[in-house]
């Protein structure tokens, strides 16, 4: 079994000898831009090691991966124009560097590749890999268009919040995992016990995210904290600290959100106060340590050896270690 | 044999039964909105009669057909965006009755329903019916860019041109005559015939699309006359006028493409009379019948019976009689 960074190394190997066309150059330089700017490669490394847990090789799975990497990028550079996000991973997003009409058919073309990549695989096995991602593919952008709603609306319960992040986040996590299943051949079983292992893993890492804007070291995590209370996103961190807050609480709360002309660090401390009087770090770290139990127990559910399954236990620890 | 207004009936009943999900509104209004303004529907016409020219049947053709037109639309959507159409089929582009990030994200979900409905066949013919769309579908977007790039050029050649409209329109129309022939189990030889018959086709229906644009009538072809002259579109017929043109009537052409302000219909008044010296309009006519003589012939070539390819052939009056 390869170890989680050694499945990056195969994926980043792979991505930096991708054939793309050269011609025009407008479509497919952005494409290999988005594509080399890094990230953690978490999803596609989940298509490879779970195709490997089952088979114990990992050839089939390693264009379908690419393609799964693909569609995740796609999004995000489409989300950055939607979100009129000028950075990505400490760089210029691409209809900052290039332009808006570039990053949109360049996107376009990115889901196509998504798909061209995602089919490369065995006949026998091509139709549920179809299936599996027809339907996550399309509760991606569902989960973005309720993101997007969230940014309208005065409150948004835990519930509405949870939804929108198994949508935009858990899905493709919980599809990649169940991808590679699929491709290893793996009975239906074990390929519903991948799915939800990533599914709860996938909830892990969002709520995760939220919790290290707020309270993740600069060094590690890479972004000056507080950019989501400055833009008054809807983190679980926000959602939750507001169903339980008391009334005087809930008014130091919006009376932050609703200010139009504010100092940063002032908004970042009085909601922080806030945060910290409900005990918020706590709570949210709770929750991520139970989607993190359910992960385990779904992939300790999973036929494989337990030796081989330990390999991809690294995922947790890795995901748990992001901001120390 | 089904004829060519009964195929867009099957069509046009397929659309408004489709069952779209209703949440997030959003989302699935401006797609429903999109598909329910019409359009020739001539791509997914061609899917179900190419497809009952060789099986006898259009069961298998139904969906496939429709991901055709899903996807012909979301390059349309995304097209509006991009051109800053606010009017398609004399109706509000969805970025102007929506906004642009909904535009963006319903194109988006589009595109991939297209891959959804178009992998609703049999397992066997799967893997050539995604590999034909894969290649497509790209090809497409690179038309796109390639026509974007035109705008900033000063002069494009009749090459350039013709390669622009291949890929942006005739492989999508060869690529659905193409499918259809897949899906009814037509041998390579005869896939290969609807390919050349479609393609053909599309460059021929391109360039009568650009001359209708300037001497189209009027009431029957819903828009007014001039509209490429105006935004200084690299149709072909400027093109060609471009190449043939004197040195004074390049001068004349210049001044027009390079006036900021002007009267309208001066500019196509100033335009046309270069087109009518140059004998544009009976080049232009040429070029159509060269192409569609080409089309006609490999339709001839393809082995079902002529009384079937006669029903086919309806396709080439309907399409020249668009401007009588």
């Amino acid at each position: 079994m390869y170890s989680f960074n050694e499945s990056r190394e195969i994926i980043n190997n792979t991505i930096s000898k991708i054939n793309l066309a050269d011609d025009p150059a407008e479509l497919f330089n952005p494409i290999k831009y988005t594509l080399s700017t890094g990230g953690k490669r978490l999803r596609p490394i989940l298509v490879l090691m779970s195709c490997e847990l089952f088979s114990g090789k990992i050839d089939e799975a390693i264009m379908p991966a690419l393609g799964i990497e693909m569609f995740h990028n796609f999004t995000l550079l489409h989300d950055d124009i939607m979100d009129k996000s000028p950075i990505r991973r400490n760089k210029p997003t691409v209809h900052k560097k290039w332009n808006e009409n570039i990053a949109i058919l360049s996107g376009d073309v990115m889901s196509i590749l998504s798909y061209k990549y995602i089919t490369k695989c065995h006949k026998d096995t091509l139709p549920s890999v179809i299936d599996l991602f027809n339907q996550t593919s399309v509760m991606v952008c569902k989960g973005q268009q309720y993101d997007m709603n969230f940014e309208a609306l005065k409150a948004v319960t835990v519930d509405e919040y949870l939804n929108m992040i198994e949508l935009k986040t858990s899905v493709l996590i919980a599809a990649s995992a169940k991808l590679g299943a699929i491709l290893g051949s793996a009975n239906q079983e074990d390929t519903n016990h991948m799915y939800n292992f990533g599914w709860n893993l996938g909830m892990a890492f969002q709520i995760q995210d939220d919790l290290l804007d707020v309270y993740g070291d600069l060094n590690i995590f890479g972004k000056k904290p507080g950019g989501d209370i400055i833009a008054n996103k809807k983190t679980y961190l926000l959602v939750k600290a507001l169903e339980i807050a008391s009334s005087e609480q809930k008014v130091r709360i919006y009376n932050q959100l609703e200010k139009k002309n504010f100092d940063a660090d002032k908004k970042i401390n009085a909601i922080l106060s806030v945060y910290n009087e409900l005990n918020i770090k706590d709570l949210s770290e709770e929750l991520i340590k139970e989607y993190l139990n359910k992960s385990k127990s779904e992939l300790e559910k999973a036929s494989p050896d337990d030796f081989k399954k330990d390999q991809l236990k690294e995922v947790f620890g890795i995901l748990l270690n992001r901001n120390k």
